[in-house]
């Protein structure tokens, strides 16, 4: 396709290449803030963050895009040209339902808000965390409120949209419905049969042995190092850019498994990244299609793989060597297929996780809606964590409200990808099962890479060239489907 | 001063504020990518920081600025005021003088000639540097002869002129002239005084050790580790913000000495940038003088105070306790004080420094003019080792002219600056030996802060508040005078 015959879509394609650049930059100044930055450099960070912020919101909503998108889709284009095109346009929808002196002052609240959190959450403290976040929340509200009335949608709906394209509340209130009309029981279940099982003591390991162990198994799992890094950092995450995947886990020297679980969930979004179309770098196209469906790459990772007997049969002798752990493979299984309701997300098990998304679901569409004010916050965190997984979180702000750090950046809207990418995982599994036997098998006769390929070949490759509904029909059949995830728990844990 | 009565002024300030911010953006892209950034990151990282170059040019070159700038010299300013207009049309006018295509093409090969070089030095491989270095040069004198038509001097000059404001090619060769009338007999004088002198043996040390012992001298240096850390490069620098300074140094297990005395240096850079003026922060007036005067400043860590009996006294416990480093600090001393010709400019001594310059700033004068081709450099830089410090480099072009990054990132018309500042360090001390006594005496007195509190109060609070000649006649007295560095050299090393 020469310029000649599509100059609209070749102006468009160019721009969002610069947009990528300045991405680019603003990816690696969020890494850098997390894991390298002294927090003396935090205010000049900020500012620096939110003018690239601002410029990158005015670039998706220069004044050009509306004409040139609506001449670009009268132009003769291949399939994947049209993919790419509809995602420039989901873009400059997204970006031009906001203004962007509310984009700056959002992001610069957010930095003073998660800098101060880093502290304060290390402190338990509340009093000094609400103001911020109640002054964020009123951005949020704001912002949630202009994107509402430019998609005419709900402001949470719109909140939704911005990691789920086309998501709804409605939708997720019906799955999240399904998922409460049997989950707590299953608890129940699992915890009574694993009641009589035996617990294993888990030896203490330096923070330094655990990072060399974390490269080792990204290295199993096919991580290219020539291409990314692990680092640390409070909040482990995956960011960076697909040519340079910057994975952050943290350790705990007295339990080893908590980290080395995090590294494993973070090596399958940085899979999903480095898989990611080559021809396709630069353009929206090119993109991971969604949060959920990125989360459904790391949980795959994660418990379609990392927990299973096969890989830690596969890893194991890295932790004798590494850390002088005298686990066998089956009690690294049982260790981390245990289920225990807990007060953090992140540590939390694939059975109870749930539980966790579905009260800061209800908590935050309460928040967006105004029928729950920050400071309520606490006591609806407790009544809910008692009421869904029996724990008394009074007076624990560390380890209830204040544990993770997306309300703490302002991010709202994003938390049910986490349960909606359980659910995608487990039905890839099973799709994956129909072509190449069980995934378990796989690993233990030494054929991860088949596991890894199918995953290129199926999710990785497509980036956002496919909607997602489409994507899910290619790959599997049928569109998300929660019955596999009930199938997925029932068949590991009872 | 309110925006009412200097509307233009203001602009100003709100437009070169966010330029800094650009600019913070561009000096953590730099530090990651020669300490952190894997090598497949690369290419995407080039596209972004061209990008970013050409972004930065375009703020520089904004339309507006001409007629801005000339209605704010007409507004009532104050003398500070004042100065930051004059540096804001000095980077206006440095800028416009190239155009944004080149800036960033230049950008993009410094990219990848400096990339490739990373390798190729610890090769040795001259024929692969070459052709990059060939296609970089040709930008650098395509950039030379622009900014020269602008500016309406010379070619070197107007390279000079980016990082010495107002230096020409004649007056270093008239510098330089002076210092090649006695620095040969100097060396050779100082080499027969140091034949019967004892050598110590260095003991070996591990790098992390080398590192924990950097952080302990850079706190001795008082450097501010809220606003800056130490990391590692394949060629130490000192970048980043202000508010964040990084800096990087590299380690040689066989030899800490070095790797200790590049923190030292790069210590005294990071000295300048955190005392920089607070209320002249993301202001053009608010940063560092020039290259010479930054020089001076690390040379002064270096030379005046770091490689002295006294400082060495100090930190020989410390050397003691982590290294198990056996050497009195007057073993230390004899060491940091030996004059050996060698092959690296950067592990050069004081007085054989020069010597590399001159070789330097000679082959950049041919190479702008074109009386040197690239090809040709290997030879040009074994001829001159040999006459000036009678070293054979034939075939080693790993220690010869690809030892330095300077070329391969493009970056001509730097190199005088070490000497010049060298020439201000010495300047510095004698006018403050003038006011405070013998800084030896100072620090061996415990008071180290006092010299640091002279630099500070007369030169890093400066900024860029004052032109150099009124920042030396203020500081000391007078203007630059290559007479000091003559009388330092004597008094250190006759």
């Amino acid at each position: 396709m020469s310029a000649d015959k599509a100059p609209n879509y070749q102006t468009l394609t160019k721009h969002f290449q610069s947009i990528s650049h300045f991405e680019h930059l603003s990816a690696l100044g969020d890494w850098d803030q997390a894991t390298m930055m002294p927090i003396g450099g935090g205010e000049a960070r900020g500012a620096a963050m939110a003018e690239l912020a601002k410029h990158i919101h005015s670039l998706k909503t220069a004044p050009m895009l509306a004409d040139t998108i609506a001449q670009a889709q009268q132009e003769s284009l291949t399939l994947e040209q049209n993919a790419n095109l509809r995602e420039i346009n989901y873009q400059y929808l997204q970006a031009n339902a906001v203004p962007g002196d509310l984009v700056e002052a959002k992001t610069k609240a957010a930095y003073h808000c998660e800098q101060a959190w880093r502290d304060q959450r290390k402190n338990n403290d509340w009093q000094g965390f609400k103001p911020n976040l109640e002054n964020l929340m009123s951005l949020v509200k704001e912002e949630a409120s202009i994107r509402a009335q430019a998609l005419r949608v709900s402001p949470y709906d719109a909140l939704l949209d911005k990691f789920e394209p086309g998501m709804t509340t409605a939708s997720i209130d019906n799955i999240f419905g399904q998922l409460k009309s049997w989950l707590p029981e299953l608890i129940q279940q699992v915890q009574h049969k694993q009641a009589s099982e035996p617990r294993f003591d888990i030896p203490s390991a330096s923070a330094a042995n655990q990072a060399l162990l974390g490269r080792e198994v990204m290295q199993v799992l096919g991580f290219d190092f020539n291409h990314g890094r692990l680092d640390i950092s409070s909040h482990p995450f995956c960011g960076g850019v697909a040519s340079d995947v910057r994975l952050t886990t943290r350790y705990d020297e007295a339990d080893f498994t908590s980290g080395l679980m995090g590294i494993i969930h973070e090596t399958g979004h940085a899979k999903y990244e480095q898989g990611l179309p080559l021809a396709w770098r630069g353009q929206p196209a090119g993109l991971a299609r969604s949060m959920a469906l990125h989360e459904s790459q790391s949980l795959f990772c994660e418990m379609q793989v990392g927990r299973g007997p096969g890989f830690l049969k596969l890893i194991q002798p890295h932790l004798k060597q590494l850390l002088a752990c005298p686990l066998s493979h089956e009690q690294l299984t049982n260790i981390y297929t245990r289920v225990t309701p807990g007060h953090i997300r992140v540590d939390a098990d694939e059975v109870t996780y749930p539980c966790h998304i579905l009260l800061r679901f209800e908590a935050e569409k309460a928040l967006v809606s105004g029928e729950l004010a920050v400071a309520d916050l606490p006591d609806f965190w407790s009544t809910q964590m008692q009421s869904l997984l029996g724990i008394n979180t009074d007076g624990d702000y560390k380890n209830g409200c204040m544990q993770d750090i997306h309300w703490a950046v302002g991010e709202l809207g994003y938390f049910p990808s986490y349960t909606l990418g359980a659910m995608y995982a487990a039905q890839f599994k099973y799709a994956m099962e129909n072509q190449i036997g069980s995934v378990e098998n796989a690993i233990a006769a030494g054929k991860l890479a088949d596991v890894m390929a199918w995953l290129q070949s199926n999710v990785w490759s497509k980036g956002s060239l496919l909607e997602i509904d489409d994507l899910m029909r290619q790959a599997t059949g049928e569109t998300l489907n929660p019955a596999h995830f009930k199938r997925h728990l029932e068949n590991h844990y009872l």
